[in-house]
């Protein structure tokens, strides 16, 4: 394993770009803009799935699949939406290839060109709710609650792993109510769910709030989202929840029967969150040594490394290994034992630092003499020499307060990066030389939202829905504002 | 709901078209080709996803991800590869939508043209051997042993739900090896998984064999397979396991340094299973009532219906239904109490059958006197009335029994309908009558192999690998035959 990882501090984007593709996340693929995502990569990918699928089941949603294609007409059929959405796509024209006869191998049968193109999904509202028209008559076919985990496609010109790729996995989920209220419910519901999931399991504090006009989900009413701060300061907008009100119900014209017998339109809400989440967690807590995984999204929790000088030796600590191992597999924590012996300790300790697994366990002759193992946190890189018959608990214990400890960091940080700019002189100034989420008053302008933009690239990211607002006056009109927003540069 | 369905053995085509829609299992969508599978046929496919998933963990694979799409230009490096799948497949030859200037809403951009046309992936093999080039150098490296769940495009004309649609979801495995016997074992121990699956999860028996020339995978030097036998008699191809030998390294240039410093190319292995087992699911046990699910996929595994008349008794049986329904969580055995009001008990006792519920409980005031509940089976239907005290242990033991006698019906079945033809006249009237498998002699050419094709519509499904063989004669050119292989028609 060769570190060297760009400086951090220095460098960011590099830094990050680096540890993805050393910590064996993912690689930019040959075909353009798509990433391979890589074996250990993708186990973190799925136990985000796990964890976030299982609440969404509990709280009622079910999964379901849909197609991958989207004729072009069905994009046009929501006016805002289309405007979002029908740019940069793969479009599928044709439905052949073949064999050339003047040799120049493999085309594009000209003949076989399709009467109406298709879009490969950049998202699927229309798709789904062109279906719900027909799953939808009556209230009590309401309310549907599906889900569904797949892939999709927005043609991207400058792509990064993770963050910004023209293929990225995501799950989506579509729902359609009776009741404007209920849509609403939903819409919030979802949002509780993905900051519990961002904050309990990948230990990410974030603001919770709703977006501007500006920033809304092209074919939504409102949209909610749930923003994370970077160790650069940047904020990552993690998870997004639409309230779609009417509008894909009109679009499609899904009406359903009141029990009063009349004719209303359904409400609806889309929400979702991707493999971009991944890149978060990279951004969120590593270090310059590598990945600094939460135990509970690290596919392997404690890994075991054996220090020795001879064959007896290997042997004795692979046993203390074994019986530890099934100590762990009762408490379902993962690990693994790095017992190859063509790799030195120091160059094993190096890698699964750089893969971010939360505990090490060193055994050596000494320790075999003395009934005592070495345990090292990932988080805090501290070692502790301790007794071997207490190793259970001790791990035990370790990856709750890894966990916790991680969370606090991140939350620690957010705070210390939060700023209150009193006026337009001071914004620029915080967001030039601090950067972080920058609280100010606006008047709730888009040319205002605009100039500030242009000015110093930092967007609002929401209006937050947790803090009580007191009413101010904007920062760059002076004109009346209803309360606090919340500016940040951001991917 | 309405039951009628078509009757089964007049016209099973129609019987599992119609079973497919009314069991909520998947509907076609509006695109072309492409099915949406509902929430019921999903939970299903998630159950097979989640048991095969941990099967192929368990024997050391891991997940990623690949694109989805594959550059023109790879498919035509493999020759017998391209020949199989550059044909009916989506091409993505433009990036970009815009809005027509003459009005004509949105077109394609002209401007937005691929240099090089993308193909939604039929199956991954040249993309991921092209990123396999990069990940290994040395003996080291290997073996690579990965899987991936994904959604491909082959491009149908006529599609069938489940069974064969433009999209479908699968998994794919790709493995990579040093030496051909590594690579040879893995195939096979993969065939052993997906018939150790098919017959204990899903309660399919299946035949075990090697493809014959003409019906191999387009670029594998074997193809493995498990062959299952549907209730009208025709085969079904379950599951492929494909020996690739060195043909893709070769094909994309993938060597390695042995032990001994010299380069060799890399072995290679690819299988993959369907949604398509889904159909197999049922036409394999479903019956004119509806589906038969076994308990081990059954998304329900027992309904709960309560018979009333007051709102006393209603409270009562609930009562007594939650009481059942702790025992049954203590068991992780799943359940639905179905209390609504506006359907009557009939009523649900036939959506029930339809949804292919192992088992159900019903519960009326009488039994409510007497400590007892009616417990009906699926697969039998029949009823019983027992203690109401004792019900957890014996919904335990049905689940188990319904799931053997399941699988042993479908094995008396297929012993049954597995025929031995003594002469080609023979052949001809056990297919054209009694349909099934059919064991005969074969001259080992494609030309014997396309004339019975030709003649009966009769396919070799297999060469069977699991019954020691004997030599014997062509049943159509008398010439010599190294042993029986298996013919049928097929899916």
């Amino acid at each position: 394993m060769s570190k060297g990882l760009p400086d951090k501090n220095q460098n960011f984007s590099a830094w990050y770009n680096e540890l993805v593709k050393k910590a064996d996340l993912a690689e930019n693929s040959s075909v353009r803009g798509c990433m391979v995502i890589k074996p250990y990569g993708f186990s973190i990918w799925e136990k985000m799935q796990s964890t976030l699928d299982s609440m969404f089941k509990k709280s009622g949603h079910q999964n379901a699949y849909f197609p991958l294609f989207v004729p072009k007409s069905y994009l046009s059929k929501e006016a805002d939406h289309v405007k979002g959405f029908a740019k940069e796509c793969a479009v599928v024209t044709h439905y052949r290839l073949i064999n050339d006869d003047k040799g120049k191998g493999l085309i594009v049968d000209p003949k076989a060109k399709l009467e109406e193109e298709l879009i490969v999904r950049p998202t699927s509202e229309t798709v789904i709710w062109n279906t719900y028209k027909n799953w939808i008559q009556s209230y009590r076919d309401l309310p549907i609650l599906i889900n569904q985990w797949a892939n999709v496609v927005r043609w991207e010109m400058r792509t990064r792993l993770f963050l910004r790729t023209s293929e990225f996995l995501w799950q989506e989920g579509h729902t359609a109510h009776s009741t404007k209220e209920e849509a609403k419910e939903e819409t919030l519901k979802i949002l509780d769910i993905y900051s519990e999931f961002l904050e309990k399991t990948m230990a990410i504090p974030v603001l919770k709030g709703i977006k501007s006009e500006n920033e809304k989900f092209a074919g939504a009413v409102e949209t909610f989202c749930v923003e994370a701060l970077m160790q650069d300061g940047k904020a990552l907008q993690a998870g997004t929840s639409h309230f779609l009100g009417q509008n894909f119900a009109k679009a499609f014209n899904v009406q359903f029967s009141t029990p009063q017998g009349k004719k209303e339109y359904v409400w609806g809400t889309s929400w979702g969150v991707s493999t971009r989440l991944v890149g978060a967690l990279v951004m969120a807590h590593s270090d310059e040594k590598g990945l600094v995984l939460p135990p509970n999204l690290a596919p392997i929790q404690v890994v075991m490394i054996p220090i020795f000088n001879n064959e007896k030796e290997y042997e004795k600590i692979n046993n203390a290994f074994n019986k530890i191992a099934s100590q762990l597999d009762n408490k379902n924590i993962s690990y693994k034992i790095d017992n190859r012996k063509n790799n030195k300790p120091g160059w094993k300790f190096a890698e699964y630092e750089l893969k971010g697994v939360p505990i090490r366990l060193a055994l050596g002759p000494k320790d075999l003499e003395n009934n005592t193992i070495e345990i090292t946190r990932r988080d805090t890189l501290k070692k502790e020499t301790t007794n071997i018959k207490s190793i259970r608990d001790k791990i035990s214990n370790y990856l709750i307060e890894i966990q916790n400890n991680i969370y606090k960091k991140a939350n620690d940080f957010k705070n210390k990066n939060s700023h209150t700019a009193k006026n337009y002189e001071d914004f620029k100034n915080i967001i030039k030389n601090k950067s972080g989420f920058v609280y100010a008053h606006w008047d709730g302008t888009v040319e205002t939202e605009e100039k500030i933009k242009k000015e110093t690239k930092a967007t609002i990211r929401c209006i937050p829905i947790t803090k009580k607002q007191n009413e101010g006056k904007c920062i760059v009109t002076g004109k009346k504002s209803k309360g606090m927003v919340v500016f940040a540069k951001a991917y």
